[in-house]
């Protein structure tokens, strides 16, 4: 059941142990459910309880900690030894008495690392406040420090069967937003629409099927009141005449994502909103051909504002990040983004979610592509008509 | 577009105020999504980032602190004055120069707290080590406490428009098993059948739609080797004669919850299962029926124990917890659990997810209700039968 060989993940453990090297970490704790799946493929909704994977920079392979209940399909998914995957009991569960925590530190002294320097992702969503007090709690003499994005820098440059899952994702995102442009129409309401979305979403292909992806599917619609409130949740309004509807959606292989932006307009859209969307294809355009192999992600940035400034639109927002394994609630990689000040030099493998949106007062246009940066260029990973859908 | 009545939000303030007194709080962060909804009726997929609300105990209402793009949302659906709903610019998103905490500790001062004895929630996923570490810094003359769950114990009794919401959501639930249970069959993938199970869930019924559950749908397959991973996402793998699906669902109606669980069984199952499945719905039916006010959690436990001893299994698991609003990673409240030493009296509108459950080596059997503590006993927020549902 796993998903790469065990020599890709070997050297995934290899590259993090670089940067526990680099900076200094002896035993490295990671609590985010794409770095642990990175690290040893384990893949399950569980990290609604603590849960961690243990890298000490002397060891081979990692260590999976979790609940009692998931010990089984820590067992079936990863490619860890049966001593390398540790289990607390229930009674540990969202309990007032006892912390899951408690168990990891006594497992760290028996591993004799009580007063070794441990790094820990100490800004990402499944690590608590309380996790990391108890830590330094059971572990007076070890020396803490905060390693958010270790391991996350490590995924920034995707092997090819990493690319080969996100193409797949990419087949299942251009089905569903395929599906989402036939079924939205005047008189459906929105919920039947997000609903067919789904469906679309986790069957897949007739060749393989898709999963949840780690946002949810967004259907922003504006109802020419010019107010964008991106993130609300769809409701059961049926959609009317001169809604404005504006799609993110993504596929999601193995945990892999491929995300993809449109727009559609329910009537007769007004001039402004297609002059709007021809400069910001025409934008896309510009940014996406200047993708290569050496250039900074700042520099990505700077040649979407130049390409819009005529239509006299100011932006300096971030209109690109960085792709990979995610699981709710987002999809990023929160490590690189194409936004102003961000120095990062684009190499080969690398893979973004592109977004250029421009949002007036009571209009809007935005498309966007999961890209991936290649020897000489870059592609969409998807592939799918970019213009304002009428309908 | 408001969810409840002013009034109803003032009297969930007032309740949180009446506990942060108790507990020397003077001022109260919260970034439990469900939280934040149920003081303020903000509902939105934005808690990938960063957001706060506010409550000074000697403030009339509370204050909503997010991100820029999140502000139109945040003023349409929150019953909050505009001087109480506040923004960060985006560029302190995902930052490694500014962190949103530093704005939030701005606005504490600016409000003369930067000495108060200030809560914040410790343990749960969405206030992350460094936000706190940040918070202490920007406000060394603060005193910091954990107030972990204060919200979510004000939470526990659910109001009569509160239960009317989590009906509907059992009326989605019921819809989402029964086509759940039709699409499962020996031939189908397994993704197949999860989508019809999503549309289902988001289509919701011709009066009112659904939306996404916290927990995605959980279908876990025992192929007969009797190892059983609740977690592991479904696969394309097709259904096959002799295999047993443990189904776990929910409906979600305005982020309020209604799970359910049921078992189907592809093909003739083995006695040993038909019996099981008996001893489990009996134990489930005294469970149910022992349920009333005035009784403690760690009594439903007992009752449960004590009906399934006869059949020789021992087990000391949790068989409940509070349910209502949710967002991911779960539905659960996080404060009451049917379960040794929770020595909680149950009060009527008290609602729970009562889950009796038992896997052997090769076989098992589960179901589970949504249940609210009644005036004089319980009863389900669903009507869907209980047995073991054989293709």
């Amino acid at each position: 059941m796993m998903l790469f060989d065990i020599s890709e993940y070997k050297e995934r453990v290899t590259k993090t142990k670089e940067r526990m090297n680099r900076e200094g970490i002896e035993v490295l704790l990671v609590g985010d459910p794409a770095n642990m799946n990175y690290l040893t493929g384990y893949d399950a909704w569980s990290f609604y309880v603590p849960q961690l994977v243990i890298l000490g920079i002397t060891e081979d392979e990692p260590m999976w900690v979790g609940r009692h209940m998931d010990i089984n399909g820590a067992k079936m998914v990863t490619w860890l030894k049966e001593e390398n995957i540790r289990e607390y009991s229930d009674d540990y569960v969202q309990s007032s008495i006892k912390h899951p925590m408690d168990f990891v530190s006594n497992i760290l002294k028996e591993k004799g690392w009580a007063k070794s320097v441990i790094g820990v992702d100490m800004d990402q969503y499944y690590t608590t406040p309380l996790s990391v007090a108890k830590l330094r709690e059971g572990l007076p003499n070890a020396v803490f420090k905060d390693t958010t994005l270790l391991v996350n820098m490590v995924r920034l440059i995707k092997s090819e069967k990493e690319i080969d899952y996100m193409k797949r994702a990419a087949r299942i995102v251009e089905a569903a937003m395929q599906v989402a442009i036939e079924c939205i129409k005047v008189g459906v309401r929105q919920c039947d629409a997000v609903a067919d979305i789904y469906h679309a979403q986790i069957s897949g292909t007739p060749e393989f099927g898709g999963n949840y992806t780690a946002l949810s599917p967004a259907l922003i619609v504006s109802t020419g009141k010019g107010v964008l409130a991106p993130h609300l949740p769809w409701s059961d309004r049926k959609f009317q005449k001169d809604d404005e509807i504006f799609l993110e959606l993504a596929g999601c292989y193995k945990r892999y994502h491929a995300p993809m932006c449109r727009t559609v307009y329910l009537g007769n859209p007004p001039d402004k909103l297609k002059e709007l969307a021809k400069v910001v294809m025409e934008g896309f355009d510009k940014t996406f051909g200047f993708v290569k192999p050496g250039v900074r992600c700042e520099e990505v940035e700077q040649t979407w504002r130049k390409a819009i400034a005529s239509s006299g639109v100011v932006k300096e927002d971030r209109i690109g990040y960085s792709i990979g394994v995610g699981y709710p609630p987002d999809w990023g990689e929160h490590t690189v983004s194409m936004r102003p000040g961000d120095k990062t030099i684009l190499e080969p493998n690398m893979t973004f979610h592109l977004l250029t949106v421009i949002w007036e007062e009571g209009y809007g246009f935005g498309v966007s592509e999961g890209i991936r940066v290649t020897a000489n260029g870059c592609e969409t990973l998807a592939n799918f008509p970019r213009r304002l859908f009428v309908k």
